[in-house]
């Protein structure tokens, strides 16, 4: 019925990055349905006009969404509609934004990056005081914007508390607060709140919602939780090259995941499946785990042998060079029996004579 | 098995634009082809890898493919990555990427568009030259790319020795040429020769290849015919927001066009409805066809009123307000019976008294 | 006293463009008085600050200066500040901005150009709707500044009432109107009538003040008319690369052009060169002045051996290749005996055969 | 002879930076010699085409001078000229292109800045390779540049020694070397270095003269010292706005700077009178100088009282908010009894009772 071929086995997981999992089938049958016929393009279709009600019933009625193509593209439109062009964002140094999106911000939309250092991913009010300062002097780019991730980098998650308090401060400093949420489904699991908890209740300005890592094919949306935070959306959207002409295809997966309970379903099973990573690697001598996991990362030292080794067999990312710490992350069809393979083969490295 | 419901009537298609058809339905089976099991992300995959060999076999041993999101991104990432930041790019006043794009290049690429007006959306040599002058004088925006649109915005078509003049008269004033192929497939069929009749073999450095239109979900493709034309290629495109994630599933899209005839039974019947359109509506008193119908598009000029409701029943685009011209799309997947009650639709509202 | 060393005949001057000239004695004596001592970097000098009330004088009470270094940065500043990043400026096909300034609005703000044919440099109502359309199309970059020159770059005038005309529709359609006054002193001088009867009285939002061309050593300046017009200029001009830190010594030219009628002295003289240069090249058989003489320009077509050879004792451009037009410009500092020779010496080289 | 008014106290001098500082004496003089007469604007003047082997004559046979406005030009044109548009520059968090420029480099340039803490400003090997990595990799801004302040921003001086170091670490991993010298004839100075020694004998590529700081009016340089370090220049310069109309009167004032040795007796004033303002303030209690003072510049920490007291007779910078260090900057008119009047002011206000 194609003339392409499969070309690949389908029974092979990894524990690389979510992004190497595929599509939940439940979405390519969204697909399916919203298929054939014409529908207007660029986003003026019935499906993307029904997912605003969608995003509304989870974060509020103020809430706007914009799907758009990428997670860079989420977070370039969202920090350009909520800047002037002299006005400046700032993040942490571990911020995705800042350190694996190939300088996009600067690029395409002039952004100034103003970084802080963190322990573990996390900016605090006072983290974020060692940025925001020189209002009103031209020579400083204008700190306007604090850009947080959740769940961050590093793994570790805010709690609802934090982040409220992050947006208390930055607003009583004339700021507004973006939360880069490529990972905002499990942050919402692995809390056990509701996807508003820690976003629209919490204060936060705008979010960048991640549906690719969550089980969509593509798509990610910028969803405006305060109307008055941003400017010339539409347009941006546009000029970025993140408007999609068969919108209704992007919109339709948002609502398999959104209208029922598709995307804490999938969240559950990857921080689930990091848990039981996690507990498992911590009985193998040799391994050290480095981080809280409070989501679907694992991060452990292993051995550089070991690691060596390890990865002719399953591929997967060292985090950081100096000091052989390597990132395993779960997705929404890691199995249990991916886990335990993947343990075990971790623990036969160990063992093995060098 | 979704939570996803279908809110439109897959019956209904019209003539406003070629996206507003959905994705043909060889393409979804191979999208699901490609699912499931793990697969490196951003391009890595055995997919994606495999589209080389299949670009190669449409454009000669030398091409290599970059897959982006959208057409916007195609013509922004090829154009950059041809051009140094002072330099410039020649095109007709009617292209896409001048009219359409939002000031994409000019905004997220700092590309300057020196504009020439035509008849028909085509560039001739002496159209060139009316803007490919003040080579060394800072003053002026180099002159670096002449981008051509095939089949150009106006529905007309270059034929391969156009082309051809147009490179080499580029190439002999120190000029590379990119071509916008959102319509490369109807062009090719409408021709009745190979794609790269009228892109590598006439001298093309640079295609943007359509596959939106042709009947994939979505994904364009940057097609490199002379790698001395481009620089930073790999950079660019994921500094331009335009690297999927989850690129197997753009590359499936292309290989189930193009690895067999896909793209050409497409983009037949797309020509073949339109040619069917024209002859209908030509027939009927107070409608004019104003511009040579060669691919996929008719325009006509109407008595407003019975464009005013016509529009009640099926959505098109007006193309100039000033003289009342209206343009139809067809797409892969107009029927001959959508043709003929469209045609018969029209001459009803022409026949019936104001 | 100095350990440069003097290295041009003081006594040559020529026709090539108003900017070959130095600095008139007046200005020179300025900065002077203004060295010694020190005064706060970056224009809160006491200089800057009597700047105010001087454009106050000339542009009416609501007028605001920033002074900047040269006329594309004027121009840039200005077009940025009354722009939001989705938005474009209409000119004239023959405007500095979209001719001269290699590409300086695109690459540096991402400015997008609306550009109109004219026959004589001059937009109107008419012309300005060509490209004011597309309003809430997000395909379209939106239109948002009608950018005009007075004396336009054919050395024509609009009257105040031409430009009030042109604002009225302007402002009526949502759009602001800038005036690129590179030459302003020479078209006040030339209409006979203050500054502000034709900017700020006329409906200009916002003007480029050309300071070097009317006799400074550098320096521009942009007078903000409308306050409401623009946003966040102070933050623009900086990063803009165009805030002076010793902005003393551009304030002080200006005070020096502005405070008395230095600016009228001045530009009244190459205004009467201009008209007496003209007068004498059209008693000259196989001379043709081709435009209206109104400011400080005189175009004209020689026969291209005679352009050659004149060429060969006089600096000066040709305007246009194709049909051998050539641009002279008269200056402050030009003198009756300068314009005798030059007409005397093209009559010569006319007369002289080949 | 001017209807301009000397509005300050010509007598008044202070330490709140060298830029507050007029201009000297010979270059006025420069200035006049280089006015009258015509000359081709743009930088085709005798004086810029005379100012070549000037700089050949401090930099070497390979060196070539772009004249540039401000600071902040020759930083972003240099930095520019050295990247391609997917690539970034290393350098010091203090440095002056990251936190005093607006974020010009980011907003009219795209260039993406990795930064580094550091203790006094400068980078080592061990300093740059915390930003020197990813290689190859599309997700990360490729390093290109190291860019390095001498004098620093915080006072101090490289060695001619460390800054070969830093150098033959850059090339060594593929990158070049910028030194942003907005103070660098003050470094020579300091060092009793030729100006070459510590930048095209260390392996400087590009350099940014600073000329404004030195005693000039306006005006600062690019210099190539690795010609094939850079591309485009001529344009770069010219679309990023620094490209001055009236040339002559840059270029004739370098040439008054750097023919002789005006230079060096400027830099070392202003050294001499750094040094003898660190001993006077360090004999008073209650003071004390937080860093070395290598060059022109002092700082110090003192009660906040005395900070207050002292700035309603002086003008001078807080350098840090926190800790309170304040800046004294001397300049090329510091006189010796500036310094001890000053010093005198201080001890007074740290004497007298709360």
């Amino acid at each position: 019925m194609t003339d392409a071929i499969r070309r690949h086995d389908p029974r092979v997981r990894g524990f690389a990055s979510d992004n190497y999992a595929g599509v939940h089938p439940e979405i390519l049958g969204a697909i399916a349905l919203a298929n054939e016929g014409h529908q207007t393009a660029y986003g003026d279709d019935v499906y993307t006009e029904a997912l605003q009600e969608i995003f509304k019933r989870h974060f509020g009625p103020a809430a706007e969404v914009w799907p758009v193509f990428n997670g860079t593209g989420a977070n370039v439109v969202a920090l350009r509609a909520m800047t002037a062009p002299w006005e400046a964002v700032i993040c942490a140094e571990s911020a995705h934004v800042h350190t694996d999106e190939g300088g996009a911000p600067e690029r395409t939309a002039g952004l100034k990056l103003l970084t802080v250092a963190t322990s573990d991913g996390k900016l605090t009010p006072e983290l974020i005081d060692l940025q925001a300062w020189g209002f009103g002097d031209e020579h400083r780019a204008q700190p306007r914007v604090v850009s947080i991730t959740q769940t961050t980098e590093l793994g570790t998650l805010y709690t609802p508390h934090q982040i409220a308090a992050v947006c208390e401060h930055a607003h009583g400093r004339g700021m507004l607060v973006h939360l880069d949420g490529a990972r905002v489904t499990n942050a919402a699991a692995a809390l056990g709140v509701p996807l508003r908890a820690f976003t629209a209740d919490a204060g936060v300005d705008v979010l960048s919602f991640g549906g690719t890592k969550a089980g969509m094919m593509f798509g990610e949306a910028v969803v405006v939780l305060n109307p008055g935070a941003v400017r010339g959306l539409r347009y941006l959207r546009k000029s970025a090259m993140q408007l999609a002409s068969k919108m209704r295809f992007v919109s339709v997966q948002f609502e398999a995941l959104l209208a029922g309970e598709l995307w804490l379903r999938n969240a559950r099973n990857a921080n689930a499946m990091a848990r039981r990573l996690a507990e498992a690697v911590r009985e193998i001598p040799g391994v050290e785990v480095t981080r809280r996991v409070e989501a679907n990362a694992v991060f452990a030292i292993l051995p550089p042998e070991v690691t060596e080794r390890l990865r002719k067999r399953f591929r997967f990312y060292t985090w950081n060079e100096a000091t052989g710490e390597v990132r395993w992350m779960t997705a929404f069809d890691t199995t249990e029996a991916d886990v335990d393979v993947f343990a075990a083969a971790l623990a036969e490295e160990i063992r093995s004579p060098v």
